[in-house]
């Protein structure tokens, strides 16, 4: 290994702050591997002359940054999975871990982005930069489609490349002096994003929460819906539903209690409802559906895990006209400003993946790959059920959240992914709250689902 | 119109800040524009019933957003057009404005991104999440294609969806606590990313400049570089070569210089090269042609000018593992942690006509479209010259920057659309050095660049 792969190597490894729990003496590893460097610099003869005198800039490190110390969850789950195959050369691993889609695209859908590649070799099918809000035709599919009969509007929808990348413009609309809950256990993002942009004080080791968030603890004891008695009035409140990680979706009436709580507290929801078209059950799938809730919420979503775009990347955001700032500028305006400024829009080949998924025939066919995956995730939940374990989740979600009660979820982690090769998700990567518990995904070939139940059965008969 | 189209248009058709110049009064504008909008809640008998209470949140707007006051400059621009298109509905308006690529994709690209969109559809060629740094295939190709023998590894390049989308993200990274300089004109996402992130003061009307920001000034009198012993040292300087919007490409003495005063300073360098194609004359291509660049310099570059992509969206940044913040943190790893937080990789589809753009038939492709865009080019220099005015750029950039002594470019770009219907650039709205010029966009068909020449020779015989 060259230093500099060594040195890349170092960059993409870092661990999440979560991880913390189980790293414990990061602050000395850091140190060491700093040093490590160092050394390296020195004795290594293939280093380039200006590497040896480690010039370093004047420039400050930004210390928001510094706070995170740490890596996001989901690749040091792709270098752990990476470590083991190093470990295991031969071994089948089935990653269950990060929530990737795994079912090819649907024809119909597929077909429309191979149709306007090609149409860009032409003069009349060309198209350049494109409304950076997304193309009308897009925004109107999905305002009639996804919030039909709520008074949400085409220019209300923000097209983007995902809900993730939506997150962060939201908080850099927000900016560093507003305050924010989430869900405890939560999407990494949320709580990420918020860091970076400086609304936070520092990572808290003794309960591994940043300090100036408001963790809304969900667990089995209160149903995974926060008690909003015992939380604290903040500026913006992050919520999931259905909701990754514990799989749990809110139902109408816990919806217009959030809605209401909002609205006494005069606070903005940034509602993720990226697994909104996996609910069985018959609870709400917008936060739309809550009367008066346009004036409270913005709400998040994504083709991700409909279609099967966690590679072609494609989202979108509402952000209804009525939601205002306490000086009365409206919210939309100022993301719509930062979507111009620090975006110029989904790629247009996306978009009309997006437009034919909309389509009946693009409908029927994402229901079609939904169904394929809540299957999976039958599978998965009756696994774990024959073998005595509370199980959460599944239903309206795609992710089936395990309770071990009493254990480190990263001790757990590492034992399946030791003896089963399986790679899942720890539930503390999470939030604190989801100590015990491991996440499973119900992404993946239906062999590999089967394989992995097998194996689960093997290891806790 | 309804209140929600006129709400909409509001939303979109604020005005920059550097617009403040031909709207002197622009703080009454926005009063009386908000009573405006107060006194529909109160008299318009449609709207909702939840609108007219005029619900507010008790979240304060970002105090960095607010100091923009205004639209980016280019939807201005688009916002112009659309208001003269509803005053002359049977205009043949030709828009050599915002600088969008017209010709159609070659088809050694597009039929890659067809493969792939195709290939999606399958189990084998399906992919999901790719890593959130790009797929490996292409960041080696960009650095063998475009950093030959500069010692830029595949892992220093961060593929991305394009040049504009990662300044904002090197902005997050940077934080509030930096100090920025740029070029004045200059490509407007510099200044405004930088006032976002709280990097500035307030913007001040008398010179028409945000404090806090060192504008270094670019005219005909220092030959568009600037004088380096009168520029304040500050943390970040944006530099963009070939220069949009002057159309200046630095040579290799003032590059060397440019180091020279970064690595003097302490400071990093963000090189903006995204039209270095465009080159004709025997400047450097990459700011790491110049020794010791890697110690002090980040590039983002970008496949939109070079391969019709502004609406596929695909770029690039390179962010060298030699550039060290103060504390001897490599800015790499934060921009991987902002990359793998904040963005979650350029659409596969995207990147697989990137990969096209650099095989051989690809360079081969590309290189004919950028000598067509060069062909227009000329014909708009030669238009100008032939009318007696100076002009400057050209002959290594897409953008051809005409002198309008003692005029307001807004004035003269008034002028010009109402007189020919031809859409152009005013130079104040790149910064106040800016005055007293126009940018003419090089990108168009033909036909409509010869046709606006006529118009042009017309207007000014």
């Amino acid at each position: 290994m060259s230093l500099l792969q060594h040195l890349s190597t170092t960059i993409s490894s870092s661990s999440s702050a979560f991880l913390v729990h189980s790293n414990f003496n990061s602050r000395t590893k850091n140190v060491s591997l700093q040093a490590k460097r160092n050394s390296i610099f020195k004795c290594v003869a293939a280093v380039p002359k200006e590497s040896q005198t480690a010039y370093k800039t004047n420039v400050s490190r930004n210390g928001n940054l510094a706070k995170l110390q740490a890596g996001y969850l989901f690749p040091e789950i792709a270098r752990r999975r990476a470590a083991h195959l190093l470990k295991y050369p031969d071994a089948q691993v089935i990653s269950l871990g990060i929530g990737d889609t795994t079912e090819p695209i649907p024809e119909v859908i597929t077909s429309a982005m191979r149709k306007r590649s090609q149409e860009l070799s032409t003069l009349e099918g060309y198209s350049g930069y494109g409304a950076e809000q997304g193309e009308k035709s897009l925004r109107a599919a999905i305002a009639s489609t996804f919030y039909t009969n709520l008074g949400i509007e085409d220019d209300d929808i923000f097209v983007s490349d995902g809900a993730k990348c939506d997150i962060s413009r939201l908080q850099v609309v927000f900016g560093a002096d507003v305050t924010m809950a989430v869900q405890d256990p939560s999407y990494p993002a949320y709580v990420d994003s918020s860091v970076i942009m400086g609304q936070t004080g520092q990572f808290r080791k003794d309960v591994l929460k940043f300090e100036s968030i408001e963790y809304m603890k969900c667990t089995p004891e209160n149903g995974f819906f926060p008690d909003l008695s015992g939380v604290c009035r903040t500026d913006i409140i992050f919520f999931c539903s259905p909701n990754n990680p514990t799989g749990a979706a809110a139902t109408r009436e816990q919806l217009t209690q959030l809605v209401k709580f909002a609205k006494d507290n005069g606070s903005i929801i940034v509602y993720d409802s990226a697994y909104a078209m996996y609910m069985s059950e018959d609870n709400p799938r917008s936060i739309f559906e809550i009367p008066g809730a346009k004036e409270v919420a913005i709400e998040t979503s994504s083709f991700s895990k409909y279609a099967g775009f966690t590679g072609v990347r494609l989202g979108w955001t509402v952000v209804p006209k009525e939601l205002l700032f306490s000086d009365g500028f409206p919210v939309a305006k100022d993301f719509s400003r930062i979507v111009c400024t620090c975006f110029n829009g989904a790629s247009n080949i996306a978009q009309a993946g997006g437009l034919a998924c909309l389509s009946p025939e693009g409908l029927k066919a994402m229901h079609e790959v939904i169904g394929f995956y809540k299957e999976n995730t039958d599978i998965i939940v009756e696994t774990f059920n024959s073998l005595g374990f509370n199980v959460y989740g599944g239903k309206n979600a795609p992710y089936v959240w395990v309770h071990f009660p009493g254990q480190s979820s990263w001790d757990v982690f590492s034992e399946i992914l030791e003896k089963t090769h399986v790679v899942t998700t720890p539930g503390s990567g999470f939030g604190p709250a989801g100590e015990g518990f491991v996440r499973v995904s119900a992404f993946g070939y239906r062999s590999n689902i089967l394989e992995a139940c097998k194996r689960f059965k093997q290891l806790y008969k």
